[in-house]
């Protein structure tokens, strides 16, 4: 079925990971994109592994539904077909460090000379302004600098990492909304525009209530493990064979839990309200896990969910994917690679009434598009293209 | 300056973060948000601390910028009400449990009876189908259940949860994307929708390569802490004072790096290639941690930032709400509320040319706007208003 972007034409000249999210949203949602590669090697993350049948499973997952032509913008044929594309296109999204689009010719500022109504968007680590803008951008460097590591961790003395690249994935996902409201102004005005997304922004802008507290209190929030800086229990706890979240939002629910999990404590004025169980944690933790530690997840989970005290798993990577509620959400799907055979990939989570959002088809092989692209967008023959390809430029 | 949502207007039912988060995106890039609240208490986050003058920091950093009134949805009139407003907006968003607006007689499918352009968007848990989607949500839970907590920590032991509220927040981002992509598809065709996002499915769609590592290999990643699965030294380092990152992406970089560091490792046959060098990490890492210590993390940042090496800061919420670069990005902005007084909050990640998206004014007090909005769209007279309010429907 067709979706929400249905018609809206996109270039993605980007690479890796944050640039590629973007437009992988883009397809799934129904747009046409069209991926420009450099020749012989195309997107870095097509040799990262692991590989399927000698194609990337990380490069396959981000690049569903999408084509792939090859295009070598260092040629002077090359950018002026890259320029002709621009001209048919809705979208423009690329990850070039600042200025490297700007020194093949092709800036916003020179394409939009030939396409007013071009949305051209750039993810980038520093964005296209400010003393950093120039500098190479790591999802570790940019989760180290924007706070992220600094309030995730088991302790103050630990900041930790966040094991998925959020900051490469927060940017491609506000580039996305940046294209989808510049797609609106365009609708609205006729005019195009330049969206200017940075990944350390990102970062800042999703620190959420480290923000509020640092901003009342002059104090910088630290690692505080699992638990809730203010409600107690509301944390993990350790069970016989693993570990599970608990969350007693309440005094009422805090009572419940305790009937279940053996514990006289209820009425212990330790821990008779939410402020004394947060204040008296250290001496309230050992006594749950205690308890908590004399049956396996499984057994508390049923319990304390039967109940209606708010829990779960802590699922790894195969419990997410095998667990019933997520494949009844079509959050794991399968797609048929050419080379690569079925493959699961992530599902889309934004679910539309009227215009359905899907993963559409696999990704593409490196320039599997060309005949077809260049042919229906640009009316390039067949011995035009393969003289192009021979000359190298595509 | 008009944002690129410039006359969209917008009801926001929403509570705590996840909606609220999304309506705060739609309002800074220039909708109008008219956030319904509660009468007596308003959303539940205006009770959460830190407090300045009495005021939730908390809920003034995400509701910046929008207009409030109050409405009780379980009266009869306020119902009335409320599907009046319905007729004028262009957008709904809510993030009550599945089922609470059927049962209040506003559901999407009830709504849309007055008003087929409608966009209805609803941010859940675990989304509108699904075994389990009346269950209560958190994002504990969900980070715990979603295997986010299960590929972040310092060692395989210790999986934890992400310091911010990341469920939540990217419930709140794809919820904005959907409301987007469904004013592209209004545009296109003149038809509403619903949009149902979950937060579960969220973290399912950003764990990133680790479904694709587990999807290849059969086996569930694990928290790592800090380093790179693949390529080394790419973690951070303990130095004389405190902590940084480094990133060295190729072999050229590792000498560079161990000439800075002091280190005679170069020519080292465990260390010679990135392969080696992931292989032997355990070996390689107290070396490096040795180097780094002699001198602080200004001394080095400074040294290998000057010699091209990829490096940077753990900053803490302080170091990064005074970096030049993000000053200079307009990341930290002031608003002045009229009760708490100025007050900085976050800026906007996603930059536009043509149409700013900018922070636009402070949070609302409860039911500030109810003249101004039950008059302007409904054209009830002062009277009526002070009536509604006396009848407390307001």
């Amino acid at each position: 079925m067709s979706g929400p972007l249905e018609g809206i034409v996109v270039l993605d000249l980007t690479r890796v990971l944050a640039g590629p999210f973007c437009a992988m949203m883009l397809a799934d949602m129904g747009a046409e994109i069209v991926k420009v590669e450099r020749p012989g090697a195309g997107d870095d993350s097509r040799a990262f592994g692991p590989f399927v049948n000698g194609e990337s499973a990380y490069f396959m997952s981000i690049n569903r539904g999408k084509k792939s032509v090859t295009l070598d913008l260092k040629k002077p044929r090359g950018k002026e077909l890259l320029v002709e594309l621009a001209k048919k296109a809705d979208v423009l999204v690329e990850n070039f460090k600042p200025g490297v689009m700007k020194k093949l010719g092709l800036s916003y500022e020179q394409l939009r000379e030939h396409n007013p109504r071009l949305i051209y968007a750039a993810s980038t680590g520093f964005g296209q302004t400010g003393p950093y803008s120039a500098r190479p951008a790591y999802d570790l460097v940019i989760q180290g600098m924007g706070g992220m590591m600094s309030i995730t961790g088991p302790n103050a003395q630990t900041p930790t990492k966040v094991g998925s690249s959020i900051a490469d994935i927060f940017a491609g996902v506000f580039t996305t909304i940046g294209i989808l409201a510049a797609l609106n102004h365009r609708h609205r005005t006729g005019q195009g525009q330049m969206v200017d997304v940075a990944m350390l922004d990102c970062m800042v802008a999703i620190l959420e209530n480290a923000v509020a507290r640092f901003v009342a209190s002059g104090k910088s929030p630290t690692p505080i493990g699992n638990r809730h800086p203010s409600i107690a229990p509301f944390s993990t706890v350790t069970t016989a064979d693993g570990m599970i979240s608990i969350a007693c939002g309440n005094d009422e629910l805090w009572k419940r839990f305790c009937k279940l999990a053996g514990l006289e404590l209820a009425e212990d004025p330790r821990f008779a309200t939410n402020p004394e169980r947060v204040a008296h944690w250290a001496e309230l933790e050992p006594l749950i896990n205690e308890a908590m530690k004399k049956q396996p997840s499984a057994f508390w989970l049923e319990t304390l969910q039967a109940a209606g005290v708010p829990c779960g798993p802590i699922n790894d990577i195969e419990a997410v994917l095998s667990d019933p509620h997520v494949l009844a959400r079509q959050m794991l799907v399968e797609v048929v690679h050419p080379v690569a055979g079925a493959m699961k990939v992530p599902g889309v989570p934004t679910k539309f009434s009227e215009s359905p959002a899907e993963v559409r088809g696999p990704a593409p092989t490196l320039g599997q598009h060309n005949f077809e692209v260049f042919g229906k967008w640009l009316g390039l023959g067949e011995a035009q293209v393969r003289r192009l390809v021979e000359e190298k430029v595509l």
